[in-house]
Formats: structure tokens, sequence, C-alpha cells
């Protein structure tokens, strides 16, 4: 390379990258499982790290992906740009079937919730202050870091400039309301990775809170279809929320679409933010950002999306979900029964275990990984809260036979 | 809605939104139509303004569309989550095809151009002094000023902290090296909307430029697939450019993906920007942005993209953009026998077209929607620069009929 381009570089990258950790948390469990295979002799590997149904998608959305396809290619039925939004056709199923108080029109449709989670905060002045639960999905933290929300990372682990909201046996994984002041406040329920759902209580205080302090709660509700307890689906559930709450949701895990990408997210037209002397509508903060930079989303996509809403789809749906929730009741069982203590399970596809006294994260997912083939993921992962626990995921492989390898450990 | 919630909120909004236009060009465009259906007596519009292929899709295209769809609903052939990047096999076919020195690692797919365009600022500093042709494509501004890049928009029309490249009848079209000094550069080429493609003198002006001042350009190539004359197709033609340049494009225009959404940005691994006394990958940065907040592009619609270079897909997209081509030829000499002045046309869809003397871009779209019921758009709408121009797309409606129309004016 030439030195002179070197010593005098004038363009600037985005220093704010420089404070996140070096390598994402999937890529670091890749590498780590890389390097096993490498001096094991190709063991039969249990991946129950990765939040990926099982699939087949159901036949209803395959139906409507083919017909819609097959739209495309007929010049009198083809479809261009479509609303940047989505299509109208998605978002009124979605209202009519998901929500009672919502219209389509508070509803955006996207390509998956992890753009939506992580490109929120851009309407967000950076100068707010965060609350994010701990542990929690990785990109609540991250996006706000490349960002320039936070300081540098702390040798706790933990940044400055962010207050964590524990969420540990001690307070049934239920994040409390902190004593700093919060403007910004990442919840999910059912919450990934400990797979406790919030409890109304829980949420009603959060809303509270949110109302009181004049504050924004971004709620994460990926998980909402895996819930069996009387946990709230959705935070609007809760007086008040559409004053104060996004939602965002997928059918990434109800309904398998991590390869096809769809997912939504609600602003509810009186969620208003009083700043700077005048109102402003998040909803057309949103808007005025997607009509900016997204053409939209896929049209067969949205149209397989919207097959989940007929009486066959939602029959499909709710059998598929159903397995999903008895493996992961199987697995919660089996390890009990195993003398482990574990969390999760009820209301999501996800096992927060325990790791054995005065044992790291990492090294009991090292230890698993070596001694039963499972791959896992390191509580520490989703912050520093979560190290002492790994989390299973029960949406892809046999839960028996994991079981198994588990108990031929003693 | 509660008063107190009004006076002491404490969420900040992003104030930099409150510094763009209030509408959104096309939202703007869109009024004006729906206005004017409300008064006249529902006259049959013929809507050049949008560029939008009248499709339909190649038989390739569905096929495999279809063929992938069908994949996902088999449990032996179902595909969840892809690489944030895009899958290997569409990464392949593109280096091959389309490059002679960019590897399949050098790629990322994307949903569009749009996102790719409106995103890559995120890895840069605020700091970075932005160079911007003027007209351009709307976003380069827009996203630069939401991201707190420019200062507000002053009387002229133009944002405080961004260098406009003016692209004028003068230089025919070709940006020219600035006075100041810019760090982040926009070009694309052929250029949207003037439909003038950048010869490989001005290209490699721009790239000397770069290499000599440590400057980034972001290469907009979208139109590539149209051009006809000798212009360079790619900026990685120009001796050095993969030290400086990023090239971003699309299947929207070259294979009618509008509503399917796929694209594709290279970052060659030598590109490196020197900074803070380190050396940092651009390449690592958008990897490391994309992994974070992307779970991919929907894995059908990287299927049908990758039919685009089969034998049989390739003669049909070279089919499909023959059309195109001539169409807009066509478009080109009827308005210049008409007595118009107008460029582009030979390298692009798009005609731009001069307003007769004294008549801005708004006040001649007007005149037109309401004297021939033609939607054009106002060059305006691209930047001041713009103004005296109008732009007309040769994608969608019939191009004699629009003749037709402009020749009964007189």
């Amino acid at each position: 390379m030439n030195k002179e381009i070197i010593l005098f570089a004038m363009t600037k990258i985005n220093h704010h990258f420089q404070k996140l950790s070096k390598e994402d948390l999937f890529q670091e469990i890749e590498k780590r499982v890389a390097a096993y295979k490498e001096k094991a002799s190709t063991p039969h590997l249990l991946n129950l790290s990765v939040g990926d149904p099982a699939g087949p998608l159901c036949p209803s959305v395959i139906d409507a992906l083919t017909a819609a396809s097959k739209e495309l290619g007929d010049k009198n039925t083809f479809r261009g740009y479509g609303p940047s939004n989505g299509y109208l056709f998605l978002r009124e199923k979605i209202a009519q079937n998901e929500y009672k108080n919502i219209s389509a029109d508070e509803i955006f449709i996207s390509d998956g919730a992890s753009s939506d989670i992580s490109n929120l905060q851009e309407i967000f002045s950076i100068d707010n202050r965060l609350a994010i639960p701990d542990p929690s999905y990785p990109a609540y933290v991250d996006v706000n870091v490349m960002a320039g929300r936070t300081r540098p990372l702390l040798k706790t682990g933990k940044y400055g400039g962010i207050t964590y909201l524990p969420c540990t046996e001690e307070n049934n994984f239920q994040p409390e309301i902190p004593n700093a002041q919060v403007d910004l406040i990442y919840l999910s329920s059912p919450c990934n990775p400990t797979g406790v759902a919030l409890t109304k209580e829980t949420l009603t205080e959060w809303v509270n809170y949110a109302k009181k302090n004049h504050a924004v709660i971004l709620f994460d509700g990926t998980y909402e279809s895996f819930i069996t307890s009387t946990a709230p689906r959705s935070i609007y559930e809760i007086e008040g929320a559409k004053q104060v709450a996004i939602e965002v949701r997928s059918f990434s895990k109800s309904a398998g679409f991590t390869g096809l990408r769809c997912g939504y997210t609600v602003i509810p037209h009186e969620l208003k933010v009083q700043d700077a002397g005048a109102i402003h509508s998040l909803h057309a903060l949103w808007k005025r950002r997607l009509e900016t930079k997204s053409n939209g989303v896929s049209y067969p996509v949205q149209k397989a999306a919207a097959a989940l809403f007929t009486v066959e789809g939602k029959k499909e749906m709710k059998e598929m979900i159903a397995t999903y929730q008895e493996r992961a009741k199987t697995l919660l069982e089996g390890l009990k029964s195993l003398g482990y203590t574990v969390y999760g399970g009820v209301d999501s596809p996800y096992i927060w275990c325990k790791t054995p006294p005065k044992i790291h994260s990492w090294e009991f997912f090292n230890f698993l990984l070596e001694n039963t083939h499972i791959i896992s993921i390191p509580g520490v992962g989703f912050g520093m809260g979560g190290d002492g626990y790994i989390r299973l995921s029960a949406f892809a492989e046999p839960v028996i036979e994991s079981l198994t390898r588990i108990k031929n450990l003693a």
C-alpha cells in the first residue's frame, strides 16, 4: 500500500465502532466451534445455540409465496416499488388479528425485527439516557454504541452511559425501575435470552414510569407467540402504553421466516414527544426515515406473511408453535430432573440454564462442547448479567438426545 | 393528550430530522397528482416520473423464485438465517460475471441500492466533509442531514456543510473537482436524474483526487446496465479505484427487481483509512455493521438474482434492457425533434429535459400535468441545480403517446 496514503489520510471513520467488543457474539461462537471441529474427530454436534426454527414453512405460506412470485412474471399482475411502510393488505391483517386498538396505519412492515430494533434509535437524540436489561439481545447495546450514545467499554464489561437493568433470579428476571432517570427504555418479553416473559405488573410499572417521566419504551415482542402463561402478549394490553411505547414483532420465530425476512413495528399516532418547544410524532419521524432510506419489503414475502392470517395459515402456525412449546417443556423438565437450575421454557423456546457453582458461562460453553458436543450460548454474550448462565434453544435439535448426552456427563 | 406529558417530556428526538424539507420529493408529487385528479375529470395520466420498470420479471427469475420458495416448504431443503453478507452462490456469480478484479468476499448482498447508499455513511465520522453532485438522488443529501453531517437548510435551498458539485450543460453534467477539500464524495454514473454517464476522464480525475487527498468515493452504479456509450460501467475500471471507492449496484433497474428487492455493495479489501493513528478496513466496519443490524436478504430473492447470471437469464435481461434503451432513444429523439433541449437517454432510461426559458421546474411540472396529463419529476426535487429541468422516465409508459401529447401542446 502507498505509504503516503496511510500517513496523510483525511477521511475519518465512525470512531464509535472502535468501542465495540472485537467480535460479534455469534461470530465468536462460530470461531470456537470451528476450532473444536478441527481438533476433534468430527463429532455429531447438536446446535442448541441459534434461535432458528427448524422449519419447514407452512403450506399456506408456500402457496402464497409461489403464487405471488408468479404474479411478478405476468405483465398484468407485475408489481414494482411497493409502499415503504408495507402493503395495506398485510397491515390490515395484522391490525385485525393481532391487536384490539391499533390501526393499519400505525403498523410498518419491515424485513425483520433485527432491522427495526436496530434502526429505531435513529429517530432519537444522541443525548437520551438509555436503560437496557442485562442480559439482553446484544444489538440493543451495540447499535447504541455505534451511534455514539454510550461512553467506552469499562473494565467491568459494561459501557459508560447505559443504565443496565439487572434481570436476575432474585427479581424473577423482571427488570426494575432504576434510581437513575432514563429516557429510552429497551424491554423485551418474552425476554431473549432468559426466556422469561414480563408480567402485567412489571409492564404496568414501566408504562407508568414512562408516562410520569416522559420516557419512551422500545418493546421487543419477537417471541410473543410462544407465551403459554397469562403474561401480556403486547405492551398495548397495558393501559396508557400507546402514549409511551413502540412495539416490534417478527414472523421469524412464530412462522419460521428467518430465511424469508419479515416483521413489523407499531408506532401509535398518540405517541408524541415534546422537545425544544414543539410536539413531535414519532410515527411521522419513522415514516420519514423509511421513505428516505427504504423501498419496502419484497412483495412475495408480504403475501406469504398475509397467508398466516387465513384460517388455514393460523391453524398451521399454531401447530408449529405448539411443537416448539412442547420441545421447550421437555427440555426444561428434563434439565430440572437432572438437577439443573433452569428458567424460561414456559413462555419461550429458550431455556436459561445456570452453570455449576463458580463456573463462568464461556467455561461451561467449552465444557458442554467438548463433553457433549452440544453448542450453547454463553450467557455473558448477552451482557455481564448473563454470566453464570447458558442459553439453550428448543428450536432445532432433538431434545431427547440432547438430554441423554447431558445425563451421560455425570 | 395529557398536558403534563407535553410540558415535561424528557425524551429528545433526533433534531437533525427537523432540518429536512417537509415532504419527501415523491410524496410531494403524489400529493399534487392526487389534488389534480380531484379537480380534473379523471384524465388518463401517463406517469413518466417514477423509475419503476414496467416488468414483468424474466421467466428465469420466476422459475428460480418459485423453486426456492418450494425449497422452504420442505424440511430437507428449508433454510433459516442466511449469511448477513449474502449467500456465496450469489456473490460468486456477481464476482465472476460483473467484475474482473473483485472477489466474492468483497461483495455484500442487500435488499437494494437505496438501503446501502443510505446506510454506508454510518461507518464514517460525522466530521467528514461531504461532496454531493447537484442535482442528484435526494437520499445522498437527506441521509446525511438526518445523521447530523450538515448544517441547517439555507435560504438558497442548499444545506450548510455540503460542497455541492454542479452538474450543468456547461460542464456536460460532469461533476468537477471543487476548490474546497472534501472527504466523502458521492458520485453516480449514469447519473440520476440527468441520465448522463460520467466519462473515463471524469472518473479518473476523481479517483486521483481521492488518492491524493485520502478521500473516499461512494459510487452509485444503479443504472450501469443501461450504458450504450463507452463510459465505464464500474468505477473499478479506473486504475487505483479499489483503494478509494465503494460501489453500490442494484437489480431493480436492470432486471425489474423494484418489488422483489435485491442489490449489492462492493468494498475492496484494499480500501483502507488511516485515522487516529490506526489503519481501518472499511470492509471490516461494514461487515460489523451488517452482522449487528441485519439478518441478510430473503433466500428466494437471492436465488432469483442468481438466475440472472445463467445463460438464459442473461439473454432475457439483455432483451429487457434493450427494450428500455430503445424507448429512451425514441423519447429523446422525439423530444429533440419537437424542439426541446434534452440530455441523458443514451446511457440511461431517463431524459433530462430543459424547461422553456424562465419557467421553473415545478411550474413546468404543473403545466405538463394539466395540459398533457403527463406526470414528470421537477428537476429541483433533485437539488437547486436541477431547477430549469424535469426528469422523464422511459420505463413504464408508452413513449409514442407521450410524445403525441407533448406535440399537441403547441
